[in-house]
């Protein structure tokens, strides 16, 4: 049986169970066994995380950059490895994808919060001369708990990925919950996240990692009083029960769920580039088997011939394209639960709708198609996610009802509108967008939404249930960081007593100040105060 | 019966029954009988509310300033009567304090944010040219519920405070949810608040006002599909059971709950300065009666001569000072149940401890002490909030003791740390500032923290269970709008459908953005792009 990471050392498990990661191209278990976890793995994690929370607000914020940048050129050091294994366990490829795509994107993220915790501008100093007050975002007390998710063992994963990076780079140490699906690449990930922190000198118990827990024990950990917040990306049901858990005990959690995201193609954009946009549309709605966050899962389109000759196309498109495979049995099974939701509320199929059967994890790519009143009449069911290579059309009878259909679409992560380049549909465009506008974390023109840039503009995040709450992004550093942090404030402090972001000398290079309401570099000069 | 204003219009309520507000001066009901709304009344105000909501989007930000501003000058206007509403209903003095004090703050504050709502500042445009994404925060959809509490019938009033210039400051309208010890001065304020809404010409349900549901029916309120988020200011055990109601339907609700705000007295502090500390102190407890949030209702001290001659000035000082009517029977009441849960957990009283007979809403200015030791013994017992002229003294053994008290303390709104000008006291300082730093959202030196500046670096806010989330302030603006607020996200979208805030040339005066990571008030010329 694997070891779990407690506290600075790979030690045994109070296991009450084990696990197998399954390989998707065959269906078959992999070798590697893994613990699931006891409520003592759990209570040992959090103690140790406390601790080490407390130790960390001594440890310079340098040090805790460095070992951002230090796990970061581990991991491309043995990107090779790294990137095999996460393709036996995901069946996503080597190439294009986890070792050209993911992982510099995973290392990427590293740097940036390395970035943010040396130049601490994401702290948002404030300071007002007049009264003396002054404040800014802190790290929290307690560690905080990562879920990653099945569909990037990378990027998103527990202990690498974006919720991790900020995490750390905002000053809190990290109990990653490795997904299951991917064990034994978080397992690689978390001996490079060690051996940095061993070689930076954090306290050990900054980055730790469990696979698996009962889903009691899940709820006990994020709701513990010693945590300090969750990071949760993965599917509503589960973070729905994590979610009580956790706003009982006070707790904040950070949920990334589920998301449709629509994508509105308007009738001037069709007749203008059909078949651009159904390359897009095909090319965006099976990348990495249709397993994204922010997958095209729900396209409205308004009735005519054109439409049927997309609709060929798109057709065309999925039959032509490989089936990849899914990430496991689960993902097959629900993808099959979705399409039969989908069409016993009178969604068709156009195209696929089954399993591949003895092809290990695969599902036919999936097109299915509903007009819109029908849609009208039961939006939520035919908002059920499907998630996977399965997009559902939404065949409206004109453009009021596109608009209808934007004034119903459930909070989503993306929503994408297509319009004709010359002007053709704009007013159809403004009054879809009115409507998506609150329903959507990020509005997008002319464009496909998987495509999420680590940029510090980026909202990946939006209303619920596509998260928690609207007003947070899990992507973009840094705002990513103020997620776990607390609003820090200090009234008459004595100058040698305040942290340095907030001294009247500015001592951080490159630090930006809201110094009386104007954002600058300067440190303040006593005639100002 | 009095009216609720309802979509526009002083309507009569679908009341379920009616209730009196009581002069605290007399223990008496007064004259105007206001109604306890039904359903329908909360099923009517939210889908104006919710129509209003989306009305707002189209409405150019200067008339929201400009509604702000002119409610402000409606108040100013009306300073007379109002005030003398307030304190018939509150039994606060006319001055110094509602007319004088809390009125300029509140008018303050919604000039505050009407500067706000026009140099659009707050929604922290942060654009990055290469990807072309820009973001920036606005306001949600559907009506923002404010309930206001009992302790300042103006500046945290539902229809006139700072949660209602907050979310009026960000686009958004507000359903307030009156205090029912100050109907009058809530009626006589969203009088003026719907003159200014005609006057400038806002949608009439951008300020809609009810007095009292059912318990059931305010959890049906903070859930409701229509509403946006919730702030709320009062007592821990109804915010909780609205927390529950709206975390379950994946609503926002920002919570301003409780809070003793420890005072830790430094030796080096008393041996330097005990009779202007105990003047402090005294004032500050006693202020508004002791009905702050802020209000220092723990105070932290090591034993010692100077300290039982510290206790003896505090008990001078509350003997001899007026003992204020507080807000109501239910705050006398509360008070009482508050000293007995003290005292039966093992402090004892220095002072006071009794009602008032015969005078109203009355109780003795009360000091109690504790032991360190019996303190740490039961330390969640002896944090129960005592609400009103109340403070307990816990004498610690000695420095380290103190230091362990500190890391006891609950999530509190405020901290102070009292200490020798010279820094004799230095060392036991910074241990226990590491301990209240990640306990308390505001950290004092040398100060009371009954003083609340309506600045930007202000923090009102802290860990749980003084509030909700501690990344969040009540107080400060802009960063209090930010509560009431989604983030919007920009992706390849067209210039000439970006909101103002986000398109290359920048045409809001004064408006800060951060621009490929810098923070700038100019335009982006073409070449940047």
């Amino acid at each position: 049986m694997e070891k779990i990471l407690v506290d600075g050392e790979w030690r045994a498990a109070e296991a009450t169970d084990s696990f197998r990661a399954i390989d998707p191209n065959t269906g078959e278990a992999l070798d590697r066994e893994y613990p699931v976890s006891s409520r003592a793995d759990v209570d040992a994690v959090l103690a140790a995380g406390l601790r080490a929370s407390r130790e960390l607000r001594d440890v310079p914020r340098e040090k805790v950059a460095r070992f951002l940048e230090r796990y970061a050129d581990l991991i491309d050091e043995r990107q090779d490895r790294m990137a095999e294994a996460a393709s036996l366990e995901t069946a996503l490829p080597v190439s294009p994808r986890l070792k050209d795509v993911e992982l510099p994107r995973t290392t990427n993220q590293l740097r940036q919060a390395a970035t943010a915790a040396r130049d601490r501008s994401w702290t948002l100093p404030t300071i007002d001369t007049a009264s003396d007050i002054r404040s800014m975002y802190g790290p929290l007390e307690g560690p905080v708990v990562v879920f990653g998710p099945n569909n990037f063992p990378f990027a998103f994963n527990g202990i690498a990925g974006g919720d991790f990076a900020a995490a750390v780079g905002a000053g809190n140490p990290v109990i990653a919950k490795a997904h299951p699906s991917h064990p034994w690449t978080s397992q690689l990930l978390a001996e490079a996240a060690l051996e940095a922190v061993e070689e930076v000198g954090l306290p050990v118990a900054t980055v730790q990692m469990i696979y698996r827990t009962s889903h009691a024990d899940g709820e006990y950990l994020v709701s513990h009083p010693a945590v300090a917040a969750t990071g949760y990306t993965g599917s509503r049901s589960a973070a729905l029960k994590l979610k009580a858990a956790a706003d009982r005990a006070g707790k904040p959690i950070y949920l990334e769920m589920s998301s449709v995201n629509p994508v509105f193609v308007l009738p001037g954009s069709l007749s203008e580039r059909a078949e651009e946009i159904a390359d897009e549309l095909a090319g965006s709605a099976l990348l990495g088997s249709g397993q994204f966050c922010t997958c095209p899962g729900f396209v409205v389109i308004r009735a005519g011939d054109e439409t049927e000759t997309f609709i060929g196309m798109l057709r065309e498109r999925l039959e032509e394209a490989g089936v990849g495979a899914l990430l496991g049995v689960g993902v097959v099974s629900g993808l099959g639960e979705s399409v039969q939701t989908l069409v016993g509320s009178g969604a068709e199929l156009v195209v696929g709708g089954s399993p591949l059967e003895g092809q290990g994890c695969r599902f036919q790519n999936t097109l299915l198609r509903t007009s819109g009143q029908d849609f009208l009449a039961a939006p939520e069911a035919l908002q059920t996610e499907a998630f996977g290579n399965c997009s559902l059309l939404v065949v409206a009878e004109d453009g009021d009802q596109m608009v209808a259909i934007a004034g119903v679409i459930e909070g989503s992560l993306t929503g994408s509108i297509y319009s004709h380049t010359a002007g053709e549909d704009d007013a159809l465009c403004t009054n879809i967008a009115d409507r998506l506008r609150t329903r959507v974390g990020r509005l997008l023109n002319d464009k496909m939404p998987t495509g999420v840039a680590v940029v510090p503009s980026m909202n990946h995040g939006g209303p619920y249930p596509a998260t928690g709450h609207p007003g947070f992004t899990a992507v973009g550093i840094p705002a990513s960081l103020r997620r776990f942090a607390m609003l820090e404030c200090y009234d008459n402090v004595r100058q040698d007593r305040l942290p340095a972001e907030l001294r009247d000398e500015s001592s951080i290079a490159d630090l930006w100040r809201s110094i009386n309401g104007q954002w600058t570099r300067d440190s303040i000069r006593p005639a100002a105060r």
